[in-house]
């Protein structure tokens, strides 16, 4: 064996004995929201932080920081997946360790407190009790891009951790290419008649739903001998082993369609982690790879597949099937129900065509506090403002405006902008996809998805990890990261929808 | 606060750490024989180990041994249980910290290849394919006890990691004057009429058992904000967090009997634990306190409790509630079924009066085992010889005969007789309560079972596991451990449900 290969084994080796406590903080956080009772909350907290530390120490010893400067020396001896693979390493390493280890430390106890603040503040509705802790967030936030460093904006010293890759200008140029976003919105809006959006409401036994998102799990092609599908508060899919990635949703008896797509949005999450080639299996980190295409997988299953005509062509029977109370609804009616267009003060409720224009109002505030443009204090006037300007709605109380996400409690700026990214790496890829395979609609039709999942395993999932989201984009698509393609697919299908010709760009 | 105080802040500091990860271990166990999908094993297994062995090299460190060593200096400035915590501390320390790391990584091996060639002998009932594995077991077992030491057998050096205190000398002692049991079992199976052990078999679904398992867990007083009750193959209960004591059944629609007694068993143990003194709840150990005291709660709330005419009183018209089909059926005679006696050649599906029988089985080849005075290839004939001298029934084959217990291909030779010490202790230390608490039966049958569990509480489970069990069941009993109060306690029950009087000692 070369002296490249002896090293990249010991590499591989040293992250696997960081990787195992990772899994194991993992399963604590997986049990933490699913089965835990709630006497288990405190213990849990202080041996999930031991173990947590023992892998981030693992990592960033000076053991791995000796392997990947040998490495350097010897690394064009390495095959490309090795040296795509060394190259994240290295990146990932080089970031973490920049971090003195009481700063690290501190601002792990500022988040943990300012989350539980940020919960009380959301349950009180009232923005006043979260200030401070957000305005010590962002002193932290702020310190932490000046120890990595940045040439422009102090925002691209964030972003690394989130969307490798993706500098603050070029995210600025698309959202300038999605700016139409907003006549769009206002177009579909006052389009009538609409949808009819009382036909998603009802009265669905939790099991039954539980079955039919089984059954769409399976036909995706979601494994279920490597996964799973709990319950919990709010959903979300988590690794907690080389082969063991699982999914939750949530259920609620009077609307079956927030449990049935947050289950094809995380089997989206789940397949992309389940599709990594072996050689990632044990590359355990929270941070560092791409979330942006991470997002692309979940959006492209929930939406431009779960949402489609051609997927309901094949499970609308299955379903009518379950709810006998379907049989009477035309298939167009559901489609357009499943689809309907609606300005919601929440993100998480948000449809495919108004979504990022919730992710563009978070990154002008983020961007704004960040360059001190924008004071902590005026962020809910702030906020009520831009949501009339966007939606022509104005949020009751600040839990359902800028109290709603749980994101900036954890200290995660530069988080938001990967779920607008994804949006539109989803659509360019599955246009690239589209291509590629001319059958793929009718395939959906017939219950195939076989063709799309080997094409992403292929193409996407096997690398994507440790690849950087403009450079993977590029190589499967043939061109840069774009709007362009979400903007025509958004235009195409919400234009039959809702009976509507967009002008040309 | 003095310097005793002080060292012992900082043991209790230093096993907090060894608990932390001694917790995550104990969840990823859980979560192996409860949700895991069948991929996440192998991944498991190393990520367990890794997790596991964090825990005890930081409990062998020589930081705690030296924590120890100032700690005996001024050990006489601790209060009682200060004193009795740090005597079960420094015994635990120094058996582990004698055990070679190289020693414990190959037996760790061993063991771990044994038990899986365990389960296919056990499932081609052939106990040959064990032979050779358990030859090695043994080989290594006999080291240990050289290891650990002893002065006349070798048993003596390894009853300590299940039995502290207890001695292969007194355990003989206690087979003895359980001779008498072979007689009262021989009379009880040869009398007749029998109870109807039919009126336990018929339909009773999953839901409905687990329903009626959850309300008697809650009538007893295991808390279920601390806890849970989930399903696996293997009933068991284990310890994940200081304040999080979970409990497993298992269900089989055509028998309601094995997950309800399982269900009360594993809550003797989970109440056992979460009635533990605040200062053990980050002690973390899985051996070197008694095993037996543990079994004695477990035994206690499933038979003496459990099986209790008074507990029907309380409980039948709940169950007739769930199963109408018992509304004919008079409690007498099923309180009768519920407590048949019968020659079982399996060990865990054995009645209260023969399950004994099945422990000194055991207990004897084991001893034999060890001193050679029996070689394993001729295991499985004195095995059948000896069930049927006991029970006059024959193993149909390896798999219900020799291989039916995990026990040995773990290598735990010393852990069987804390199943029969557990009995015992349950009956002296029932009857001690039956002394203090003279309503206690009324009690059950109004369903009360505050009383015993307050009593158990402040004598048993509080300091319980760092105090061996002979001196904690003579101080709460005012006597040695004994088989006396075990057979009356049986000779009176099932004197009176078979009709019988038996001869007095």
């Amino acid at each position: 064996m070369s002296n490249a290969q002896q090293l990249f084994q010991q590499l591989q080796e040293q992250l696997k004995k960081s990787a195992k406590f990772g899994y194991a903080a993992s399963l604590m956080a997986w049990d933490h929201k699913t089965y835990m009772p709630d006497g288990g909350a405190d213990g849990r907290a202080e041996a999930l932080a031991a173990v947590e530390t023992e892998s981030f120490k693992i990592f960033t010893s000076d053991s791995t920081g000796e392997i990947l400067d040998k490495l350097s020396a010897v690394s064009s001896d390495l095959n490309s997946t090795q040296r795509l693979f060394y190259d994240r390493v290295k990146a990932m390493y080089g970031r973490q360790k920049k971090i003195p280890a009481d700063f690290f430390e501190s601002f792990s106890l500022i988040k943990s407190k300012a989350q539980t603040i940020w919960v009380l503040a959301k349950q009180s509705s009232d923005f006043k009790i979260f200030q401070s802790s957000l305005e010590e967030i962002y002193s932290f936030v702020r310190q932490l891009a000046e120890i990595q460093g940045y040439q422009e904006s102090p925002y691209d010293a964030l972003l690394p951790d989130y969307e490798p890759g993706m500098t603050t200008k070029q995210l600025k140029k698309i959202i300038k290419e999605l700016d139409q976003l907003k006549v769009i919105v206002k177009t579909i809006l006052e389009k009538s008649p609409k949808p009819n959006e009382h036909l998603v409401h009802g009265y669905f036994p939790e099991e039954e739903q539980k079955k039919l998102c089984l059954m769409a799990l399976e036909a995706v092609g979601y494994d279920l001998k490597t996964g799973r599908l709990d319950r919990s508060e709010h959903p979300f899919t988590i690794t907690v082993g080389p082969d063991d990635v699982r999914l939750t949703t949530n259920f609620r008896a009077w609307n079956w369609t927030p449990s049935f797509f947050a289950t094809l949005h995380e089997a989206g999450h789940g397949m992309y982690d389940q599709g990594k080639d072996k050689l990632l299996k044990w590359l355990y980190q929270d941070s560092g790879y791409s979330l942006g295409i991470h997002e692309s997988q979940s959006r492209m299953w929930e939406n431009m597949v779960g949402r489609s005509l051609s997927f309901w062509k094949f499970f609308y029977p299955k379903f009518q099937n379950s709810f006998p109370y379907y049989s009477q609804i035309p298939l167009s009616d559901f489609y357009a129900a499943i689809n309907l267009v609606k300005a919601s003060p929440i993100r998480t409720q948000a449809d495919e065509v108004t979504y990022n224009l919730h992710i563009m109002l978070r990154f002008e505030i983020e961007e704004a506090l960040l360059n001190k443009k924008l004071e902590v204090k005026d962020l809910p006037s702030f906020w009520n403002q831009k949501m009339k300007e966007y939606f022509n709605i104005v949020p009751q109380n600040d839990a359902e405006g800028v109290l709603q996400d749980i994101h900036w409690s954890g200290g995660m700026v530069g988080y938001f902008p990967t779920y607008m990214l994804g949006n539109l790496y989803a659509a360019q890829l599955f246009e690239a996809a589209g291509k590629e395979l001319p059958s793929m609609e009718r395939d959906f039709e017939n219950g195939n998805f076989k063709n799309l999942l080997g094409w992403l395993r292929e193409k996407v999932h096997h690398f994507g990890l440790v690849e950087e989201a403009p450079r993977l984009i590029h190589r499967v698509t043939g061109r840069e990261p774009s709007s362009e393609p979400w903007l025509e697919y958004i235009k195409n299908k919400f234009g039959q929808i809702y009976n509507l010709t967009f002008n040309p760009d």
